[in-house]
């Protein structure tokens, strides 16, 4: 099978946002770029990812073709493109609805990092992009005018981009964006949370890429 | 098995329900109806979703009597019946307990659209129908006041109701108004969460309508 | 096995609370009298629910003497034996630390009746028996001084106790008490919540016990 | 295998971690100590708990060299031995980042001792450490200052500490401590939460530590 591996990768990660939370039913979708090839894994448009098998999951080059796969690509597939071509170290992109960061992005405020989750694995606070209507390729621009070195930002009315350079890494960013949130939602109801100064964030943030896990 | 396909989706609706939280125990009730015979296949009265065969759902004719089935139908069957009087169009109905929505209910009090998730699944903003007494068959009239063309209401102090062109429809527009009524409680308690603009939540509700998906 | 089926509902039930949240690892716990003899079936203390058998549960007198079982029964035993004393017509008994219901025993507030479901299933709002130590034999006789009609009360500081007429009468209760004083919780932060009428709290209390499911 | 009872029952509570929601991913850590050898066993950095084995749980010394295992161990592992060092009663250490403590951890702020959970099988009140950065071993000293006798501490604008004088009794900990921290924080947003005095909070704590469960 073309991108078997690749396939699975991007299947799996689409499994994890449903046990998550950060996609209920048929919401959301993940994507991978393959290095060699540039061609790009995609989640299909609204199917159940627990009946899926990796040969549901859609190969299309960078102009969107379909190379190989029977389904019609995720109703995103644009802006998955655009970010591609904008960024060539991202090679894997997760679109959530998860909950408590997208209540951040119905008030279109960016969530501070108070916390060492947020800086480890998102980079620091989560900007948001500017709303724009779905299935209009519009997406991508908008989270391009907000990511900056950020591995997630919000989208305005509307849900979550995480990036990473592999679909796992922008897995995790998506996962860890809302545990997050979550922390800093609660904490927020009860006082003035506590924000991490920018040289802490900065350290943070080191340690996941360069000593955290068995890697490196 | 009389409508045995139908009875299936009615099940595996009734347990989604289940694992999305938005019934326990024996909670809620599940209905479609087959537009061929016009009979409508609906869950039997308080028992446990996860304990019954396709063959458990009750099978009944507009007039409500049974058709097949060996159990006593849901004790909101004469609600069901009457909102597919009203509207030929709607061939599948959720009634769910789900918490965040109930919330809204509980304050008798609308969900404002702000999210791309209400816009696209549900049609906009959530009504409330007033309060009626449960299995007196007052349900179905309040809920035809203010349902309009939205895929869902809530019923004060009590819970929800959520319809659709199948039972698939109505599930998908129960689950999105769930998540959409959580993710407005959660903003509401950090500010003043940004309404979508009408025009916004027309061309949201037509790419759920026409674009998502597989079918069209 | 002596009363062997008593023993199963008993198990069955401390595993229904794990699933939904009411307790964690070993917390609370569950009894049913058998009416026959007078003997109850009560979890052993601090074991883990998922690994017990129907043996493992314990056979105790009114008296609190082992009768059948080899493990040291619940810390809250006497408890239950005093309840079951003074009520003949309660046949099941559970302990939880449900954690919304929890917040509202935190604050020595009574949950009042605002939902159907506290209605159908509780009987009305849910009072708060005064702060008791644990393992003293105290928590049974304040539970009597507010219980009243109700299915279930608050334990100030500490967590719930809900009966019924069977383990599976209490347990309903138990799982309707937590989502009940959810939603109210929810609804209070935004608002006051509509309080039922006593003729509809009446009324609806009735569907549940005349009405609803198949034994009726 | 070396200390395989032991490595299990660090593997067991990782995957217990998991469960109750206190990690996601691979985030957190646990290790337990063999008194007989001195020697310590902890889970790998940055892996799946759900894929390992027992023998992928390392084995180290006091000093922090491996004596069995082919993975890096946690990026916190040297302040997992700091305490060990200080604290021969201790054998089993667990880091989470539990959601609603966490909140506590990110206003700096105590979680005051109001339900019997907090004091059963926490010890009371929970403190903070001051904030310090990960991965440079400080975590261990600043527990230190603020752990006394209880059974857990917040590390400020980062996570939790766990403590126990087995793995098992640090798991309780930590689930429990998540369990108060959630009825405290619903609490607080509606009221001033009633706290226990002092000479109710140390009789729960002998309850746990000398009445429940099998063993005395």
């Amino acid at each position: 099978m073309l991108l078997e591996n690749l396939r699975k990768e991007v299947l799996s990660a689409a499994l994890q946002l449903i046990r998550y939370g950060l996609v209920t039913l048929t919401g959301g979708n993940v994507s991978g770029r393959d290095e060699q090839t540039g061609y790009i894994a995609i989640t299909p448009s609204g199917m159940d990812y627990e009946k899926l098998n990796p040969a549901d999951i859609v190969i299309i080059d960078g102009a969107g073709n379909t190379v190989d796969g029977k389904w019609k690509a995720s109703v995103d597939t644009k802006d998955h493109l655009y970010i591609y071509r904008q960024r060539p170290d991202i090679q894997g992109i997760i679109h959530t609805h998860s909950p408590y960061a997208c209540s951040f992005a119905m008030l279109h405020r960016e969530i501070p990092c108070c916390s060492t989750t947020l800086a480890n694995e998102v980079g620091g606070s989560v900007p948001v992009a500017r709303y724009t209507p779905v299935a209009e390729a519009a997406i991508g621009p908008a989270v391009m005018e907000v990511l900056g070195d950020k591995n997630a930002c919000l989208l305005a009315n509307h849900g979550v981009i995480a990036v990473g350079h592999s679909v796992r890494h922008a897995l995790v960013a998506a996962v860890m964006l809302e545990d997050g949130a979550k922390v800093y939602h609660l904490a927020s109801l009860k006082g003035e949370p506590v924000q991490l100064p920018p040289e802490e964030i900065e350290k943070a943030r080191n340690v996941f890429l360069y000593t955290y896990g068995q890697s490196s």
